[in-house]
């Protein structure tokens, strides 16, 4: 099954962390391969690196917008390694995973860090044999109709708004 | 600080639970109120019972449409209870909480099974202190003008309407 976290709105991941710790509580083998998050996901990996059944790999620890002296042939390279990666799952000798959360994936696809026909064959072939989750604002069009579960998470008030400050604990 | 999660797609409560990783990541101190759930929270349970910092109270475990032969003046006993919990986060002695949860509670307000005019006055005391955050298919006009952070979660494809079943370690 292939699931999607979309929209302009908060939840995306923390709903996809939620579905990891549901599925880790059912004995099930999850992997979770993140772009562009480091200290933003600190409490989370505090949590998750200590339970077990967890796979977790990390690549391009900073969103493409801090990363303004970085060109982009250097961000698809490094990119590249999550989608090395990700190519391993599918490989016959990989170890199989009930669920798989590819977080912030359809940032990198919008970008164009990632080659959508490779990564659109890649989940056609995971999605098979385990629950595939992606998370990321936009979605590509192939993504949306390939989906079996669709989500938008739609931002109804936000306090940035009103010039809050993002909150440890609860922005990151 | 006031959140809710509404709306009719997936990953209200699952959002909240991620919420819930992120500050025990954090070292702060949560607490889950829920309404409605029992076998459906299993595996959350599961992981979230091993974590330090988060105490759980867990009220009317199955959803009023399951309770079809209970009338509506025993739920809003069963409901009570709840709130009494609640109030008790409000007193003078409680525990202080980072991050308190209050799960399904939109429901019990929807279907007048909590008092909208007690509920709001303990969300305003309680959202002074702590960050709380409230899920749910609707929430009240009050509460959508009190909150500070509002997310929709909107269904935009579901594979129940093709006929799939529920799947254990992803809808429960």
């Amino acid at each position: 099954m292939l699931i999607l976290n979309i929209g302009e709105g908060k939840g995306k991941t923390t709903a996809s962390v939620g579905q990891i710790i549901r599925s880790l509580g059912h004995g099930f083998k999850v992997c979770l391969i993140q772009l562009f998050k480091d200290n933003y996901f600190y409490g989370e990996q505090n949590i998750l690196l200590r339970l077990e059944n967890l796979d977790f790999f990390s690549f391009v620890k900073k969103h493409p917008c801090y990363l303004g002296n970085v060109n982009s042939e250097k961000l698809v390279n490094l990119c590249d390694s999550a989608m090395k990666k990700l190519m391993e799952l599918t490989s016959i000798n990989s170890k199989r995973y009930d669920l798989i959360v590819l977080d912030e994936f359809n940032v990198a696809l919008r970008d164009k860090l990632i080659n959508e026909n490779e990564f659109v064959a890649l989940i056609e072939k995971l999605s098979r044999k385990s629950n595939v989750i992606v998370t990321g604002r936009g979605s590509s069009k192939i993504l949306l109709d390939m989906a079996d579960l669709v989500t938008e998470m739609k931002e109804v008030k936000h306090p940035y708004k009103n010039g809050v400050q993002a909150q440890r604990g609860i922005e990151y």
